[in-house]
């Protein structure tokens, strides 16, 4: 379709596109991703790419990150401009609005979309990026145990992305924000917005620098400094963070109310997680708008990646006058896990095509023959591809090897037999029982690095 | 996130959304099309949504659709302008010469990815929807033979849909641009395109309407005319179409060459596709940059809707002036085919949610013995969700009802049992060891309507 030369174009930055290879390592990454989420019962949705820009850019903060979209020969008349969303939150806040009559309450959903932000693209930030979130949303109220619940999922999706595929194992963070801002306000801090978004950076500026940040930037007393950042560095893997919190001596009823929250996750929750679970009380997701328990989480052993996977819980994830939603959700960063680990070939895959099996073409004339023979082992669900060439043995064997195809069926309707290319073993085989082993079968997943 | 409230959003026209039992069926298809792809060999690419807009504004007739991107806040030094792409095809085309050094020719890749154009929305035309593609690209060259398993591969995956998933069966009509070409060179016209163009409105406007364009508009003789239309006219389900072709007595190299590609492509897949493959001397997809074998697909009893997928081969989907790149492909209209049976109801899903059991809970104080009951049976992969409430037996029954969740479990970790509340059997059971029928293991496509 393309007439014209074109010199080789060159990748947009921020825009990261894998070879097949790196494609079918994310596909059976999101395999596992929504089947696991099914598991949970959540339902799926999809929702278009684009909001009216007037809702996407709302939240303040984020609005210079938008991506404008426009008809190029816009006409008088046309709707509202649009934008690209930059989160799937946005986008599942005006779904459930548009569409509280159809659905019920709690409504559990997944949803594994693109999202584009026009950020300045830097190591692990892109402008392009697919997300995978579950959400589960009531209809005037949701249970405090869907807060213990979201972890559970989020743990038992890494769980099986570890031992299934090869990713790094994670630590899941949890904090409340009650509990920071119960604690903020117990010390007579009033702009607790502000102190999270400075305790936020414990991880990347240290506390040395955060104390000073609260004490020069926000005027906060040497003292309470100290207490907030004697708070930020307080963790466990049980309820024991309980005690090392009272023992700073400050009390608040919303310090109570976190407190007992994040407990309570802990007790029920760590039985399924064991050490993976972390009462983490620098967390804070500074710019974020949740209203309660708030998770991270790093991957071992590329933890400077930062948080590849947070979420928490919102009082109102949307409200039409007559209702409010209240919600707790999860995003998985799966561009910000994947293009490092397959960047960086942690990843990858055992071949660059899906086909198990090569049929050879002795002459054009048997063609016929060939594409009978890779009928009848698609009919057993056995991938195939019959060589586009009539060739000789050698130039058969070679390309099968180019890509990885690990078997080679040679005198296809008349002689049929079967070359396994990596021993070299051959042995007659019929299109009708033969079959591969399992583990060559279908491209797997290889973890290396 | 949304603390401001918003009046119940309407949709946006020409972007349709799914309510999840929609998405579950789109998903199933989903599965189907990628799994039959897979299996005849496509290796999975994506590409990212946005092309540089001087590369996508140079198909000319195309450009008044494209949607540009642009940043809220650009400055200046900012990339080049972006467009989103309006199909498959151009970044397909620069994907192949950005990586070309890295894939083995021919490259047999599908990707499935969502396109926009700012088309006027009308019924079966939408700004956004979702194209799954196929194409075979050779470097330098690509025999013919590719031309006949593109139509049965599409056929292969039309036949899976239909007795699999209850979607209407299709036929596959197959012309060759060379016959027409050849053809209309035969009589004398010179452009070609332009007599193209006006046979493809063939099924729209009939045959005399056609006869009048040419004459009228491209003042082509009466005679020439009626001979363009009474080739037109000529279909077959064998090769009998040669014979007819040749009785109109036009003689061309051309047309010799296209007749004798058709009749291979029909005599080679015409065993595996029976009647519904059609030779169709009517399609000339007229504006698409074809250069012989041309596709296009009707579902059975939706003909009105026009063609839901189609393709062709092309001399060059691209070049970098050292090389072309020519290529067989075919597009399926995600969408186009669903969008209309699962709004009029035709398809639909036996559930709205994944989950094929409620765990009940009697008691706040027993949720964990609940939880670890769903875990259990997650293990062996059953969808679980538990309740969200302690509630009574006839409100958990009802919260199962209202989904379509067909088993409610009860007693979860002192007295289980498990309940069909379709049938109302109840039978004690153990989360070790019971499973559901394999019918309602997952959520099923319903055909109806």
């Amino acid at each position: 379709m393309r007439n014209n030369p074109l010199s080789r174009p060159k990748p947009l930055s921020g825009f990261p596109e894998f070879l097949p290879a790196g494609r079918f390592v994310e596909n059976r990454v999101l395999d596992v991703v929504r089947t696991t989420f099914e598991l949970h019962g959540f339902a799926p949705i999809e929702t278009r790419a684009v909001e009216p820009l007037d809702q996407l850019a709302r939240k303040g903060e984020i609005d210079k990150e938008i991506y404008v979209v426009r008809r190029l020969h816009a006409e008088a008349g046309d709707a509202d401009e649009l934008g690209l969303h930059f989160d799937l939150t946005v986008p599942f806040a005006r779904y459930v609005l548009e569409n509280s009559g159809h659905l019920a309450f709690p409504f559990r959903r997944y949803q594994i979309q693109k999202v584009w932000r026009g950020e300045r693209p830097q190591e692990g930030r892109y402008r392009e990026f697919t997300q995978a979130d579950i959400d589960i949303v009531g209809q005037g109220a949701l249970a405090a145990h869907h807060d213990v619940e979201i972890p559970l999922v989020a743990l038992d999706v890494f769980e099986k992305l570890h031992t299934d595929l090869g990713l790094p194992p994670v630590s899941l963070h949890v904090n409340n924000r009650k509990l920071l801002e119960g604690f903020y306000r117990g010390l007579g801090i009033e702009d607790v917005t502000a102190v999270m978004q400075r305790v936020d950076k414990y991880d990347k500026i240290g506390p040395a620098a955060v104390t000073e940040l609260l004490t020069r930037d926000l005027g906060v007393g040497q003292a309470q400094a100290d207490a907030c950042v004697a708070l930020a560095g307080i963790s466990a893997t049980d309820e024991s963070f309980v005690d090392d919190v009272r023992r700073l001596g400050v009390d608040h009823e919303l310090l109570d109310a976190g407190l007992e929250e994040l407990a309570s996750l802990m007790h029920v929750a760590r039985a399924s997680a064991g050490g993976r679970l972390v009462a983490d009380l620098k967390i804070a997701r500074g710019l974020d708008y949740y209203t309660g328990t708030v998770y991270e989480t790093l991957l071992v052993g590329s933890e400077k990646l930062g948080s590849v996977a947070s979420g928490g819980r919102y009082d109102s994830l949307a409200t039409d006058g007559k209702n409010t939603f209240p919600g707790v959700g999860y995003s998985f960063g799966i561009t910000r896990i994947l293009a490092p680990l397959i960047g960086q070939k942690k990843l990858g895959a055992s071949r660059a095509v899906p086909s198990a099996v090569l049929v050879a073409v002795d002459s054009e004339e048997t063609r016929e023959q060939a594409i009978a023979v890779a009928a009848a082992l698609r009919s057993r669900d056995i991938p195939v591809e019959v060589a586009p060439k009539a060739d000789k043995f050698g130039k058969q064997i070679r390309y099968a090897e180019r890509r990885g195809i690990p078997f080679v069926w040679f005198g296809a309707g008349h002689d049929d037999s079967v070359k396994d290319i990596r021993s070299g073993d051959q042995a007659a085989a019929s299109p009708e029982t033969w079959t591969p082993p399992a583990e060559d079968l279908h491209v797997a997943v290889t973890a290396g690095g």
